[in-house]
C-alpha cells in the first residue's frame, strides 16, 4: 500500500510527461519548419539574386555595342546602390520595424538575414528595370541618384502599402502575390516616364518616322532571358515566404504555374509575331516569355494551371502591340520594351486575378461579377501603383533635370556612353589585336 | 480507494497516449522528409532548367553565327512547346496517372507540383538534343511538329516503360537512374536520324571530302557546357526523388560522382586529342565532359567512385572517336556532335552498369558474367531506346518530308537562318556603329 | 487487487518508454539537421561549382581574344584535375582521414559525399586564381602540373593547418572562416609569384613605360562577376558546414554579409576610380566587387553588417591602388589582377578580423588593442599562407622552368596561344561567313 501512495503522484507526473513530449514534438516540427522556410527563402533570394546578371544581358543584348559597358555599370549600380539603402533605411521604411531605429546599422542579426537579403533583391529588381529603358543617352550621374531614390524611398513605401501586413491595400483585399504590380508595374511605370523624360535616342524618330535601333547580340539576351526565367522561380516561389506542409506544395505549385506561364507566354509572342510580321521574331519572343513571367507574378498563388497559362499567353500577345503602341503612337523610345514587358503586363497579371484567379486553399474562383468585388480590389492597386510611380518619378526626374541634367551631350551620345561616360568600350577588338 | 479504481483507466490512457505520441514522431519525420525531398526535386528541376540556357550557348557557339538567331528560336520553342505537351498529355502518359482524364488542365494540385516540374525539364531535355544536331538548314515550322511530337509521345512513351514503376525494362531488372538511355541516347539516336534525312548543309561534304565547319564561338559554348555541368548535379542529384536518410547520402553520393565522371571525361578526350590531333582541342574537351556527363547518368546510383571515374574517362575518349566516324565513315552532317554525345555515350553509360556497377545499398558488384545477367538487361534496354527512336523519328520526319518539308531553300541556308526563318540577325554589328 | 500488482511494473515501463519517446525526438531532430546540413553544403558546393564558369568569363573578357580558347582549356583544366587530385589525395591530406589508405579509391561512401564535393570545388577555386595571371603566354604543359601540384599538394597542406580542426592556426585562435587565406591568398600570391617567374607579355612594359592591354569582351567579364558573386554565397554560407537552429540563422547572416561587402567592394571601386581616373571604371568596379567579395570571406562569421560594409569598401578601394603598383611599380604583368584581388584583398579580410571582427556567438569585439591578440593571430596566419605559397610556387615553377620551360616562344606568343597551343581560334569570324 506504500507503493499505491506513490503511483498517483508518478502517473500524474508521467501524463504531464507525456504532454510535454508531445508539446516538443510541435515545437520540433515548428523549429525545423522554420529553418527549412529560411533554406527556401535564403536560396531563392540567391536565384533573385542572379537576375541582375539577367537584366545586364537582356539590355546590353538588345541595345547597342557602344553603350553595353555603361549598361553593365548600370547594373552594377543597382545591386550595389540597392543593397546598401534597402538594408540601411528601405527594409525598416518597408515594413515598419524600427525597433532598433536605424535598423540594420550594428549588431548581431536574430534571424531576419535571408528575409532581408531577399527583400533587398527585390528592391535591386524595381531599380534596374528603369536602366534598360533609357539606354544609350542617360548621365550615369544622375542615373545613380534616381537608383538611391528608387531603392531608399519609392520601392519601399509602395511595397509597404500591401506586403507590411496591415497596409491599406492589404485591407481592400488586393492580392499581388510576388509583385506584378508593387515591384514590377513599379519600375515598368518608371521606367516609361524616365524614357519620356530623357527623351529619345538621337535616330529614332527623324522626320515623324521611326527607326529600329537593333541590339547587338541576340545570343546574350537569349541567356539573359534564360537567367531572368530560372531567377523567377525564386522570386515568386521565394515569395511563399514558407516551406514546410502547405507551404512546401504551395511553393511547388507557384513554381510549376510559373514555368507554364513563361512558357505560354514566349508562345504568344512567338505565334503574334509570326501572323503580324510574317516571321517568328527572336526579340519579341524573348520579350514574350518574360511577359508571361511578370503576367504570372501576382497571381502565381491564387491561379489554376489552366489559368496561368492563359494569364502568360495573353501577357505574350499583349506585349507585342505594347511595344508598337509605345514605340510608334506615343513615340516614346523605350529602348528594350521596359515599360510593356513589366508595367503593361504587370498591370495585366494584376488584373487577372480578378477575372479567373482562384482561392488559394479553396479552389474557388475570385471572381464576382466585377464592381468592388476582387476585380475591383485590383484595379485599385494597379492605379495606385501606377500613380504612385509615375508622380514620383516625374518629380524627381524633373528636379534632376532642371538641376544635373538627364542626358548626356549629342557629341557623347554618338561616340557612346562606353567612351564618353567610362573611358574604355566593352569591345576593345582593334586594339586586342595589336 | 477510491482514485486506485481510475488508475487503471488513466493509466491505459497514458500508455494510449505515449503510442500515440511515438506514431506522432513518426508522422512528423516522415511529413518533414516528404517536404525535404520536395526541396531537393523543386531545386534539381530548376537547375535541370537551367540546362536549356546551356544546350542554347553550346549549339550557338558550335555553329555559324548566321544561324545563332535561329537556334536559340529552336531552344527557347523547346522548353515552350515542352513545358505545355508534357503538362497536357506528357506527364499522364507517362506515369499512366490519368485519374483526372487530361490530367492538369484544371483545379489546384495536390502535391504533384515539384514532381511534374521536375519531369517537365527532362522531357524539354530530350527534345532540345536534336536542335543542334540539324542546325543551319532545317525549315522552323517543321522544328515545331517534331518538337511536339518529342515531347507529348516519343519522350513520355519511351520513359514509360522503366520510370513508371512497373514497366516493362523495370521488371526487366533495367537499371537507368537518370536517363543515359532513357533521355540522352533517345534524344541522340533521334538526332542522327534528324541530321541524316535532312541531309548535309551545303559545303559539308565535296567532292567526297569533309570540310569543317568550325563554330563561331568558343567561349560561348564552354560556358554553355559549365551550365550543363551545373545542371547535371540537379538531373542525376534529383532523379533520387528524395532527401531524408539514406536518401540525403544516396543524392550526395549521386552529384559528387557525376562530378567525378565530368571530369575524367574532360581528361580523356583532352588526352585523346593531344595524342590524335597534337593539340589539346577545346571543342572536343568540351564534348568529353558532356559524354562524362551522359556516360555516368543511368549508373550514378549503381557506381563507386573509381568506377564512375572510369566510366566519364571511357566515355570522353569515345566520344571523339565516335564523333570522327559519324562524320568521316557514315557521311552524316551531325553539326554538334549530339548523338556521340548523347546517343553513343548514353548507350555506353547504360552498359557500364553490367560491367563494374554495384549495388547501391550493398555495394556488391552487379556483373555475373554476361548471358542475361545485368548486362544482358542493360544491352536489351539500349537496343530497346534505340530502335523506338529511330523507328519513330523517321517515321515522322519521313512525313513531315513529303508534306511540309525538312529543309530550306538553298538561297535561305546560304543566307542563314537568322534572316531566312526570322528575319533579323543575331549581332547587327555593322548596323550597331550607324 | 491483481490488477493492481500489475501497475507499478506497467507505471514503470511506460516512464521507460516516456524516457525513450524525449530520446526519440532528440534522434530525430538530430538526423534530420544532418540531412539539412547535407543539403546546404550540397547546394553550396553546387553554387562554387559554377564559380569555375565565372573565372572563366573574367580570365577571357579581360584579356584578349586570341588567347581566349587558352584560358578556357586552363580552367576546364583546373576543375577536371582539381576534381580528380583532390578526391584522389587532396582530401585525406587537409583532413588527416587516411583510415581507409588511399581514401575514396573504391566501394561506397558512407555521407562524406557532400562534404568532399563541397571542399573539392575550394580547391580547383585556388587552383584557377593562378590562370588569369599568367594568360596569353605561359606554356600549357607546365600549367597542367602547376595545376596538379596546386589541388594534390599546396592548398590542402596550407588548408589543413586550420580546417583540420585541430591545425597548429587553429590552435592558434586565428580565424579564417570561409578562405580569405587558406583559399584566395594561396592562390593570390602563387599567381604573384607565376606571373614573375614568367614574366610580362610581349609590348607590355616598353622603354621603361607601361602599355594598357585592355581585355576583350567587359560584358562577358561582368557576366563572370555575376557568376562569381552567385556562387560565393554557397562559398561563404556553406562554410557554415550545417544548417539548422543557430546554423540556419549564422549561414543567412552570412550570406546577407557577403551581399553587402561586395556591393561596398563595388561602389569603394567604382567611387576610387571616378576621382582618381576622372570616370567610373566598369573592369576596375568588376576587381572591386570581388576585392569586397574576398575581404568578407575569412570573416563573415565574425562580422556584423556595418562591419562587413567596411571590410568590403576598404577592400575595394585598396584593389585599384593595388593592381597599379603590382603594374607600375613592381613592373609585374598580372593579367587580370589576380594577386590584388585574392592575394592583397584576402590578406586584408584575414586582418580586418583583428580590428572590427566580433564573436559570433556574443558580438564582443575582438580586438584588444593589438599585440598579440586576434590581430596578432591574424597576422601569423596572413605571413604564414603567404610565406608558403610563394616559397612552394617559387620551387615548383624554377624546377618547371629548368626542365619544361615557363613560356611559349615569341612566335607562338604573337599569335596567340589559341593558335599555337590549341590548333583553334576561339571565335572564327571569318571562316565563319565562308
Amino acid at each position: 500500500m506504500d507503493n499505491f501512495l506513490t503511483i498517483i503522484p508518478n502517473l500524474a507526473i508521467v501524463q504531464d510527461t507525456v504532454a510535454a513530449t508531445t508539446k516538443d514534438i510541435e515545437d520540433a516540427v515548428s523549429a525545423i519548419n522554420g529553418d527549412l522556410g529560411m533554406l527556401w527563402m535564403l536560396l531563392s533570394g540567391i536565384l533573385v539574386f542572379f537576375m541582375q546578371a539577367g537584366f545586364t544581358l537582356v539590355e546590353t543584348g538588345m541595345t547597342r555595342s557602344k553603350n553595353a559597358a555603361n549598361i553593365a555599370m548600370k547594373n552594377l549600380l543597382d545591386i550595389c546602390v540597392g543593397s546598401l539603402t534597402y538594408w540601411l533605411v528601405g527594409y525598416s521604411l518597408m515594413y515598419g520595424d524600427t525597433s532598433n531605429g536605424w535598423f540594420f546599422w550594428s549588431g548581431l542579426m536574430q534571424g531576419e538575414g535571408a528575409d532581408l537579403f531577399f527583400q533587398t533583391m527585390f528592391a535591386a529588381t524595381a531599380a534596374t528595370i528603369v536602366s534598360g529603358a533609357i539606354a544609350g543617352r542617360t548621365k550615369y550621374s544622375t542615373y545613380i541618384i534616381f537608383s538611391v531614390v528608387m531603392t531608399a524611398l519609392i520601392y519601399p513605401i509602395a511595397g509597404g502599402w500591401q506586403w507590411q501586413g496591415s497596409g491599406w491595400l492589404t485591407n481592400l483585399g488586393f492580392i499581388d502575390f510576388a509583385g506584378s504590380s508593387i515591384v514590377h508595374s513599379v519600375g515598368g511605370w518608371a521606367a516609361l516616364v524616365a524614357a519620356f523624360m530623357v527623351g529619345p535616342r538621337i535616330g529614332k524618330f527623324v522626320d515623324g518616322k521611326v527607326h529600329a535601333i537593333p541590339g547587338h547580340n541576340q545570343i546574350l539576351a537569349t541567356l539573359g532571358v534564360f537567367i531572368l526565367w530560372l531567377g523567377w522561380f525564386g522570386f515568386n516561389g521565394g515569395s511563399q515566404l514558407a516551406w514546410g506542409g502547405a507551404d512546401a506544395i504551395g511553393a511547388s505549385n507557384v513554381v510549376l504555374i510559373t514555368n507554364l506561364a513563361a512558357a505560354a507566354g514566349g508562345l504568344g509572342a512567338l505565334i503574334t509575331t509570326w501572323i503580324w510580321y510574317g516571321k517568328p521574331n527572336l526579340p519579341q519572343t524573348l520579350n514574350g516569355a518574360l511577359a508571361g513571367l511578370v503576367s504570372i507574378t501576382a497571381g502565381c498563388g491564387n491561379m489554376s494551371a489552366i489559368g496561368a497559362v492563359f494569364a502568360g499567353l495573353i501577357g505574350g500577345i499583349i506585349v507585342v502591340f505594347s511595344i508598337e503602341f509605345i514605340e510608334k503612337k506615343l513615340k516614346i523610345d523605350d529602348a528594350i520594351g521596359a515599360a510593356s514587358v513589366h508595367g503593361v503586363a504587370g498591370a495585366w497579371g494584376t488584373l487577372v486575378i480578378g477575372l479567373w484567379g482562384i482561392d488559394g486553399e479553396t479552389g474557388i474562383g475570385l471572381f464576382n461579377g466585377g464592381g468592388f468585388g476582387q476585380l475591383g480590389s485590383q484595379a485599385i492597386g494597379v492605379l495606385a501603383y501606377a500613380t504612385w510611380s509615375i508622380v514620383l518619378s516625374f518629380i524627381i526626374l524633373k528636379i534632376l533635370k532642371s538641376t544635373m541634367g538627364l542626358r548626356v551631350t549629342k557629341e557623347e551620345e554618338e561616340v557612346g556612353l562606353d567612351l564618353s561616360e567610362h573611358g574604355e568600350i566593352a569591345y576593345p577588338g582593334k586594339r586586342d589585336r595589336g
